[in-house]
């Protein structure tokens, strides 16, 4: 689903195999043919398989078999096979074994971080947000979007997020008067987004909630407080979705849910363990 | 002394803030004057600053004050700030948290997992692999040497580094003789370059050793195991170096170099646990 | 506001002097100092100064006066101007040239519309389609905006636009409820997003009215259409926000905001005649 | 004829696709397979098409059908039809869509304006400069072609274009011996290139000729200026060629054929109105 | 004269220099400050100095001297210096050090052939052709032209250059009214054009000019075969320039201009023998 | 063997044929079906031709036939040919044949350098510098292992490489003592490499070799002085590796290895004449 630009796969080529893999150079081994087999060791959702297939692919390698990002696969299960000179298959080794390890690691932590949400209320999405790792934005997002989870935000231009660091360039004294001008200045700006506005206490979210924003973002809140406020919501009729950032990780989330999150924002998954594959590669 | 090209820089940028940033827009602050101040919550390791500070002058900045990137910071410390319109400040914003939170997470465990090591034995290096998340190569390199930590291997084309999945393509029984032939053609194959082998048992070990390679890499060694190669090679009076590789961290490095491993090899840095970088950009 | 990435300009600048100024090195004259002044012919307002600052600066060029992206000016008025060696200004000419005389007619285009819009009604709003002449992306972006024009959508990604093209791949054959079905999966799969859905007739706007997506965008609709479009959706009490795409230009757009449109969707200023940019070279 | 670099093509991609179609992903509907035509709504000259194959089978999808650049294609004609995944063909949608209505508006007014000048003289050639709006350079340069025109200069190396611009930084007062001096040294600097001088008024125009220029061009000559020059060089028994450029376009081209030009030079096509393609994707 | 694409310089640094200099970083001398001087240890013309500049540049350092390209400069002449950190010298050191040899080795070598050439006529100029080694374009152009030597072709859509391997493609049997037809062709396909058509003998030579080209190019004639074909044209008082490509080199070129040759054209200078630039990096 | 990224050979084809062939074009024949045989004139070591076919198959050309990089070829031998569109097989004319023709030089020259040190001393190889020409890097390392060397470093950060210019960083009188301290820290520092010296004396590698780093570099040693090197190392039951540098070239190589260079550094392939190769393009 996720589209990578040549330029991003040669990168991560040559970033790892720049001038060719000396040891296969020198044993004199590199026209022999052989088989590349990557299988996991243990269960899990599977993503940067369609990476690791277009790597094998531009290396002159022919696929024998692959399973499909976002399925789930038992431990011993083979991701991906291809069949080419060792020489390409030695390049392609530990490349598409890092880009599945860290996907595969990425999408299944996501995975069991949707799920236990979902155990409690199946309405909650969880969505990830800009915070990835450098370097690794379309890598990240299909990873993430094979757990099941959505994308928070993919870049500054496509949501308003208003930010305390953002209302610290206006006059802003933080009364119920200002809240609302803002909000209504946000809406009217950009009638096709809806504005999203984060808060940093329970005060201020009582205050941001009679601007009735769209979605009322609480950054780093207990649940308790979540629950309060969402509590304080409900009492106003306000059709304000309550969002839950800042802090949560799939050991916490359904605690967000329980306590009223109607969506739930994360970075957790970008910085899950890595699954292990397991490579071998013989005649 | 990493070198960052130019599109790297703006790759990380245009990933992130590409079309800039729309709340900002919308409110029409950006061209108001603030300064955005980058600190570090817990004390460690600093590294991204060097990258930071790239970042925040191609986006029109005035730096304002940095610690160097490879100290040792308090909590608190202010790690970079920078000074010109809010529409910069805050297309600069996650985009540098991200790159320091990361950076300084590896780091600072690359120099736990050195510290750890060097108590027990000062000669010990930590050397980290190829294994880095693929598209953070240089950002990757660049924190393993601000911990302490040297780098394993740049590349496949950097060192001669013999993996099983490379004697699956030469008739290789493993026999004492096959051991001191393949060790001996790669030597005269590459005279400027030290012969890495890896093995993984020990009676393999002790085949291996006997061919004289000029470091011997366990692969998922136990410390006991790698204790009695150790041995096995003092018994004979080895000059080969012994290096320990597969599943090493800071939790149990100490231990492989109180086994007598004189290298460590590990991947675990990458996957360290980011560091909180606190944020503020005001008027 | 916008950012554009050195290799962009890089981009530009070899796309048409690559090798440098046949006529100025055989000439002789290339180390002469001079300056290039840029005037604007028309009143008009000015976009693409930023862009052209940084072409000049990339090419060694010091500025020596400019006005702001945004400003509208009049006839006669310097756009920009920049003193250094001739063989640099030659090469800066044209390209500069291009990029604020092609600005220049698509901020000015989108100004006029705006203010067509909003003398009708001053709540409504012009964003520009994703129908850029393809390769000037963030040129055109920065021109909509300096214009005074919105961004309708930035790429794919950014939001929910349910075209007939994808109900294509339902089994949609249009009823009420299916239409409330797609409505309802779209918003719960996307929460933080609005629920945009295109019709083609004024019957489908209806069937979709009742599904009460966030905003309804009539295709090709007359202005009598839309407006008995909006009526039926005040009947109904609804919040949807009626926007209006398809052939609308700065000559129609003020009679369909006239009609009732509550939100306009363009490309025409993408294709806005340039705008006429006097350039003189000198020493 | 073309050839467009895989980067160009990404960037295309990327920059309107980036991390994929929201609608499609949240629809589910990604693995259907499908197929999307283009069609032409009005009889004209195809431009594009080359480039629009280029990107849908980057995307993966199978060519189905296609017609030639350069051809001449009825209303409702398909341009290129392509089947494969809905994913990847709503990726493709508006970026052929765009990339064909620019190109065949360029191609087809390139053709309306060659006809016009050749119905006049038939060895006339219309040449486009390099005013192309920056980013378009090479589907630019593909569309004049298929509108049957040439390129004026392709860039700055390219020709030897003696402008006023040029003779500001020599000690010119445009006395005929200087004007001789000047175009002896730019014939003998270089050898390889016809020497082409621009001049802004009819006596300046009668100077150049004296110095026997290889092309006079006349900038923003009227017709009737035209047709003094020409007859003036016709007088002098002159070998230069008559040339008209500045403000030419498609309803003035003949005219200036008519009063004597023998080449024409034109930005005029690089903003011509877009065609239409209606775009159906169905399963 | 020439501009570098930052991407291009960035290249050449990541070619040499990615991950730093082991050497440099494990010293732990990195942020000593020095020096580092560029000398030239033979008398000779001077190129490469503006590429190494933005080298230099690029990696932090600052310019403390430096002479013009273009120059001629004597034995023991500083090329250009610069001082800042040592880890940035040391990547500097080899790149610039290759840029510079390389270049004044070209720019040398094209300075002696022209000065040999312009002994026998002044009038006849060396150009150099589209065989230079892959990747070296710009550098090559640039030292070229510091020799003072001009560009035959900066790429084959620059001028028109008639091959035997185009005629292959037109029935084409040679007889004089063919090349007439061809030549005509040609002239009216692209009036801003000269005509440029290579033959391979004197017979061919012959029936060309009759047809009147601008030029005709003579591939691998001796000089003696050259005079025989210029004679030729000069009987009939032929307007056609005649050249001389094919193995001329700095050695046999004086010989082709007291031959006739009124152009050069040479791959030679691309395959000079660098020049030696001595390196002192000191504290 | 080596991985050439689709960037770099687009950056080739654009350097040449950007816009196409305007010979080809102007004649019409560019859809005409044709086919292009590149053969080598004179008897040589082969390299370039995985990069041509790589060149050909983007330009859409169907190879028919190809030699193997790295073998002998007679003169006549066809090297690769192809066959495609006239429009294709002229743009890929020049460069697939500046590719092979330089590739082939660089590796007949490197096995003619080998061969002539082989026959004196089997054991001897030679490596090659970094001493590239900017922009050839993978085309140059690919030409000298297809001739049989193989790469004394690859870049700086690949293997220690201790300088004179890295001395004058440090307090290093060049004392045997401090000879002893510098490689103790560089072998500690870096424990999988080599240490590798540089000296320029043989007083200097005296107290080098007593400090017993693995490789002893000899830079521009005569062949005498290199034997005395030799001779005092031999005495001392050094195990240090002598290596010779500075200079050397196809010519003198076999004196140093007959001296007892027991390794032989060399730039000189990198400025091999290029070999002759023959292009025939017809129907």
């Amino acid at each position: 689903m996720i589209y990578y630009p040549d330029a991003l796969i040669d990168q991560w080529i040559m970033d790892d195999v720049n001038q060719g893999d000396l040891t296969t150079r020198i044993l004199g081994i590199g026209n022999t043919r052989g088989e590349i087999v990557f299988s996991l060791k243990q269960t899990g959702r599977v993503s940067g398989v369609d990476a690791a297939e277009q790597v094998l692919r531009r290396l002159g390698l022919d696929i024998t078999g692959r399973v499909e990002d976002g399925s789930d696969q038992g431990g011993g299960a083979i991701l991906i096979s291809a069949s080419g000179k060792a020489a390409a298959l030695h390049q392609s080794w530990k490349l598409c074994q890092n880009i599945m390890e860290w996907s595969c690691g990425v999408a299944d932590y996501t995975a069991q971080m949707v799920k236990s949400v979902k155990k409690i209320n199946a309405a909650v999405q969880v969505g990830t947000t800009r915070k990835n790792i450098p370097g690794t934005k379309l890598l990240a997002l299909s990873a993430v979007l094979n757990g099941g989870g959505i994308i928070h935000r993919g870049g500054t231009a496509e949501t308003i997020l208003l930010f305390k660091n953002h209302r610290n360039f206006l006059d802003f004294g933080g009364a119920k008067e200002e809240w609302k001008k803002v909000v209504a200045d946000l809406r009217s700006a950009a009638p096709e987004k809806k504005v999203v506005v984060e808060v940093e206490s329970y005060e201020e979210a009582l205050l941001a909630l009679d601007a009735e924003p769209d979605i009322l973002q609480l950054d780093k809140f207990s649940p308790e407080e979540l629950r309060k406020t969402a509590a304080a919501a409900a009492n106003r009729g306000s059709r304000c979705l309550i969002s839950a950032a800042g802090g949560i990780n799939k050991d916490n989330a359904a605690g967000y849910a329980a306590a009223g999150a109607q969506f739930i924002v994360s970075s957790a998954p970008y910085y899950a363990k890595p699954a292990d594959v397991k490579v071998l590669i013989q005649k």
